[in-house]
């Protein structure tokens, strides 16, 4: 108790608007696609790997998430998939750069009260150009302080924030839905975070082995509850 | 004369090291690779069209310029470009990401001279995860103060990097091989900028119609010949 923050980070896909059901849609979309090839289970399969094989060649995002359908569409057709299947791929790529942003319940009001008392940073993984075109289409830019977008979310690129801006790990509250991003490498460094688990958070972000053993942190069901998280954290009232 | 410079921007990207010469190479790759279905004035000029056209959906960078080098072997085979053909193309994005950093003659002495005087802020625009890769492999982290990865390179972002870190914009000069990111945005402002054009620059970049008529900014064939610009600048010796 008495814990006084002064800045908070936010994560912004599945934690400020939704994101990973534009994958999960899509994924559904390529798996009828090459229903004629494959059984669901192993086009679904075969996907996840790829993806998760090519974020090192090709990072986060849309873009790299299309290779993948790409690759597995030839894949597991042997090399029959046509130009129509791969030009269908490419159409829900493109459905999904165009597609609205849309806010998760609750963030808009919390935001607006919160960056009344505090300084607010949008910390953000992935594709630079998907991520500024969100930020621009949720309205949310005028609440935050800081937007940092950053390749991926280490102990060491969050220290870099806090050296960038003078901020004291102890006063800082970072808050997200993906255990590997956002509260294990924060709290690793003596910051505090805020857990809000999202339904579809993908996989990646949530298989973090026994990392967190001992660690801790705070969660909360719904962005609402935290003006009254922080307040019983400062220790008022 | 006289002019007092603080804090010296460099773009990266054929300013610092090579890049368009991988997508030059890519270019003629796919035009091989094409060279059944089409004549190859064809496939460059569909290509180049639709690359422009994509950097609005998809962004800058490799993986943009992938998804627009299948679309055009799609289109321009009429549908007949099989999986043979698009996992070739998915080969050339892969050595184009896992190529090599190559410096441009002059950037490591140039910069560790400058880096003792100056404030050097790298400042380039593009795909996040690839620009941070380069940016690592270069081995040129070192001598910037600030590295800055931006989406476009508008006057007014680079107005929102003064105001970031209180830089008076007399005092900045901005280096760049691209008229339309490098130059004209920065003295738009009021800063200053240096010119070094690159044989192989991306057309789009060098296509700023009349904007620069009248607009005043040095030139010079090579980045070695910067420090004794800068020397002649300050109005010493």
């Amino acid at each position: 108790l008495g814990i006084k923050i002064e800045t908070i980070g936010f994560d912004a896909d599945d934690t400020l608007w939704l994101n990973e059901t534009l994958y999960l849609q899509a994924k559904q979309d390529l798996i009828t696609l090459l229903s004629p090839y494959q059984e669901p289970e192993l086009i679904e399969s075969y996907l996840d790997k790829t993806e998760l094989s090519n974020i090192r060649v090709y990072g986060y995002g849309i873009k790299s998430f299309t290779l993948s359908m790409i690759e597995t569409a030839l894949e597991l057709s042997h090399g029959t998939a046509g130009a129509d299947e791969i030009q269908q791929v490419i159409s829900f790529a493109r459905r999904m750069l165009s597609s609205d942003v849309q806010l998760l319940e609750g963030v808009q009001e919390t935001l607006a009260r919160l960056a009344i008392e505090y300084d607010l940073m949008m910390i953000t993984k992935g594709d630079l150009f998907e991520q500024e075109r969100k930020v621009e289409r949720s309205g949310l830019a005028k609440y935050f302080k800081y937007i940092e977008y950053v390749g991926e979310k280490t102990p060491h690129r969050y220290q870099t924030l806090f050296v960038k801006y003078a901020l004291d790990p102890a006063g800082f509250l970072m808050v997200g839905n993906s255990l590997r991003s956002d509260i294990l490498p924060v709290i690793s460094i003596g910051g505090r975070a805020v857990y809000i688990p999202y339904q579809h958070t993908w996989s990646h972000e949530t298989d973090v082995g026994t990392e967190l053993d001992g660690r801790k942190f705070y969660q909360i069901e719904n962005i609402s509850q935290l003006p009254d998280l922080l307040h019983d954290l400062s220790g008022r009232g």
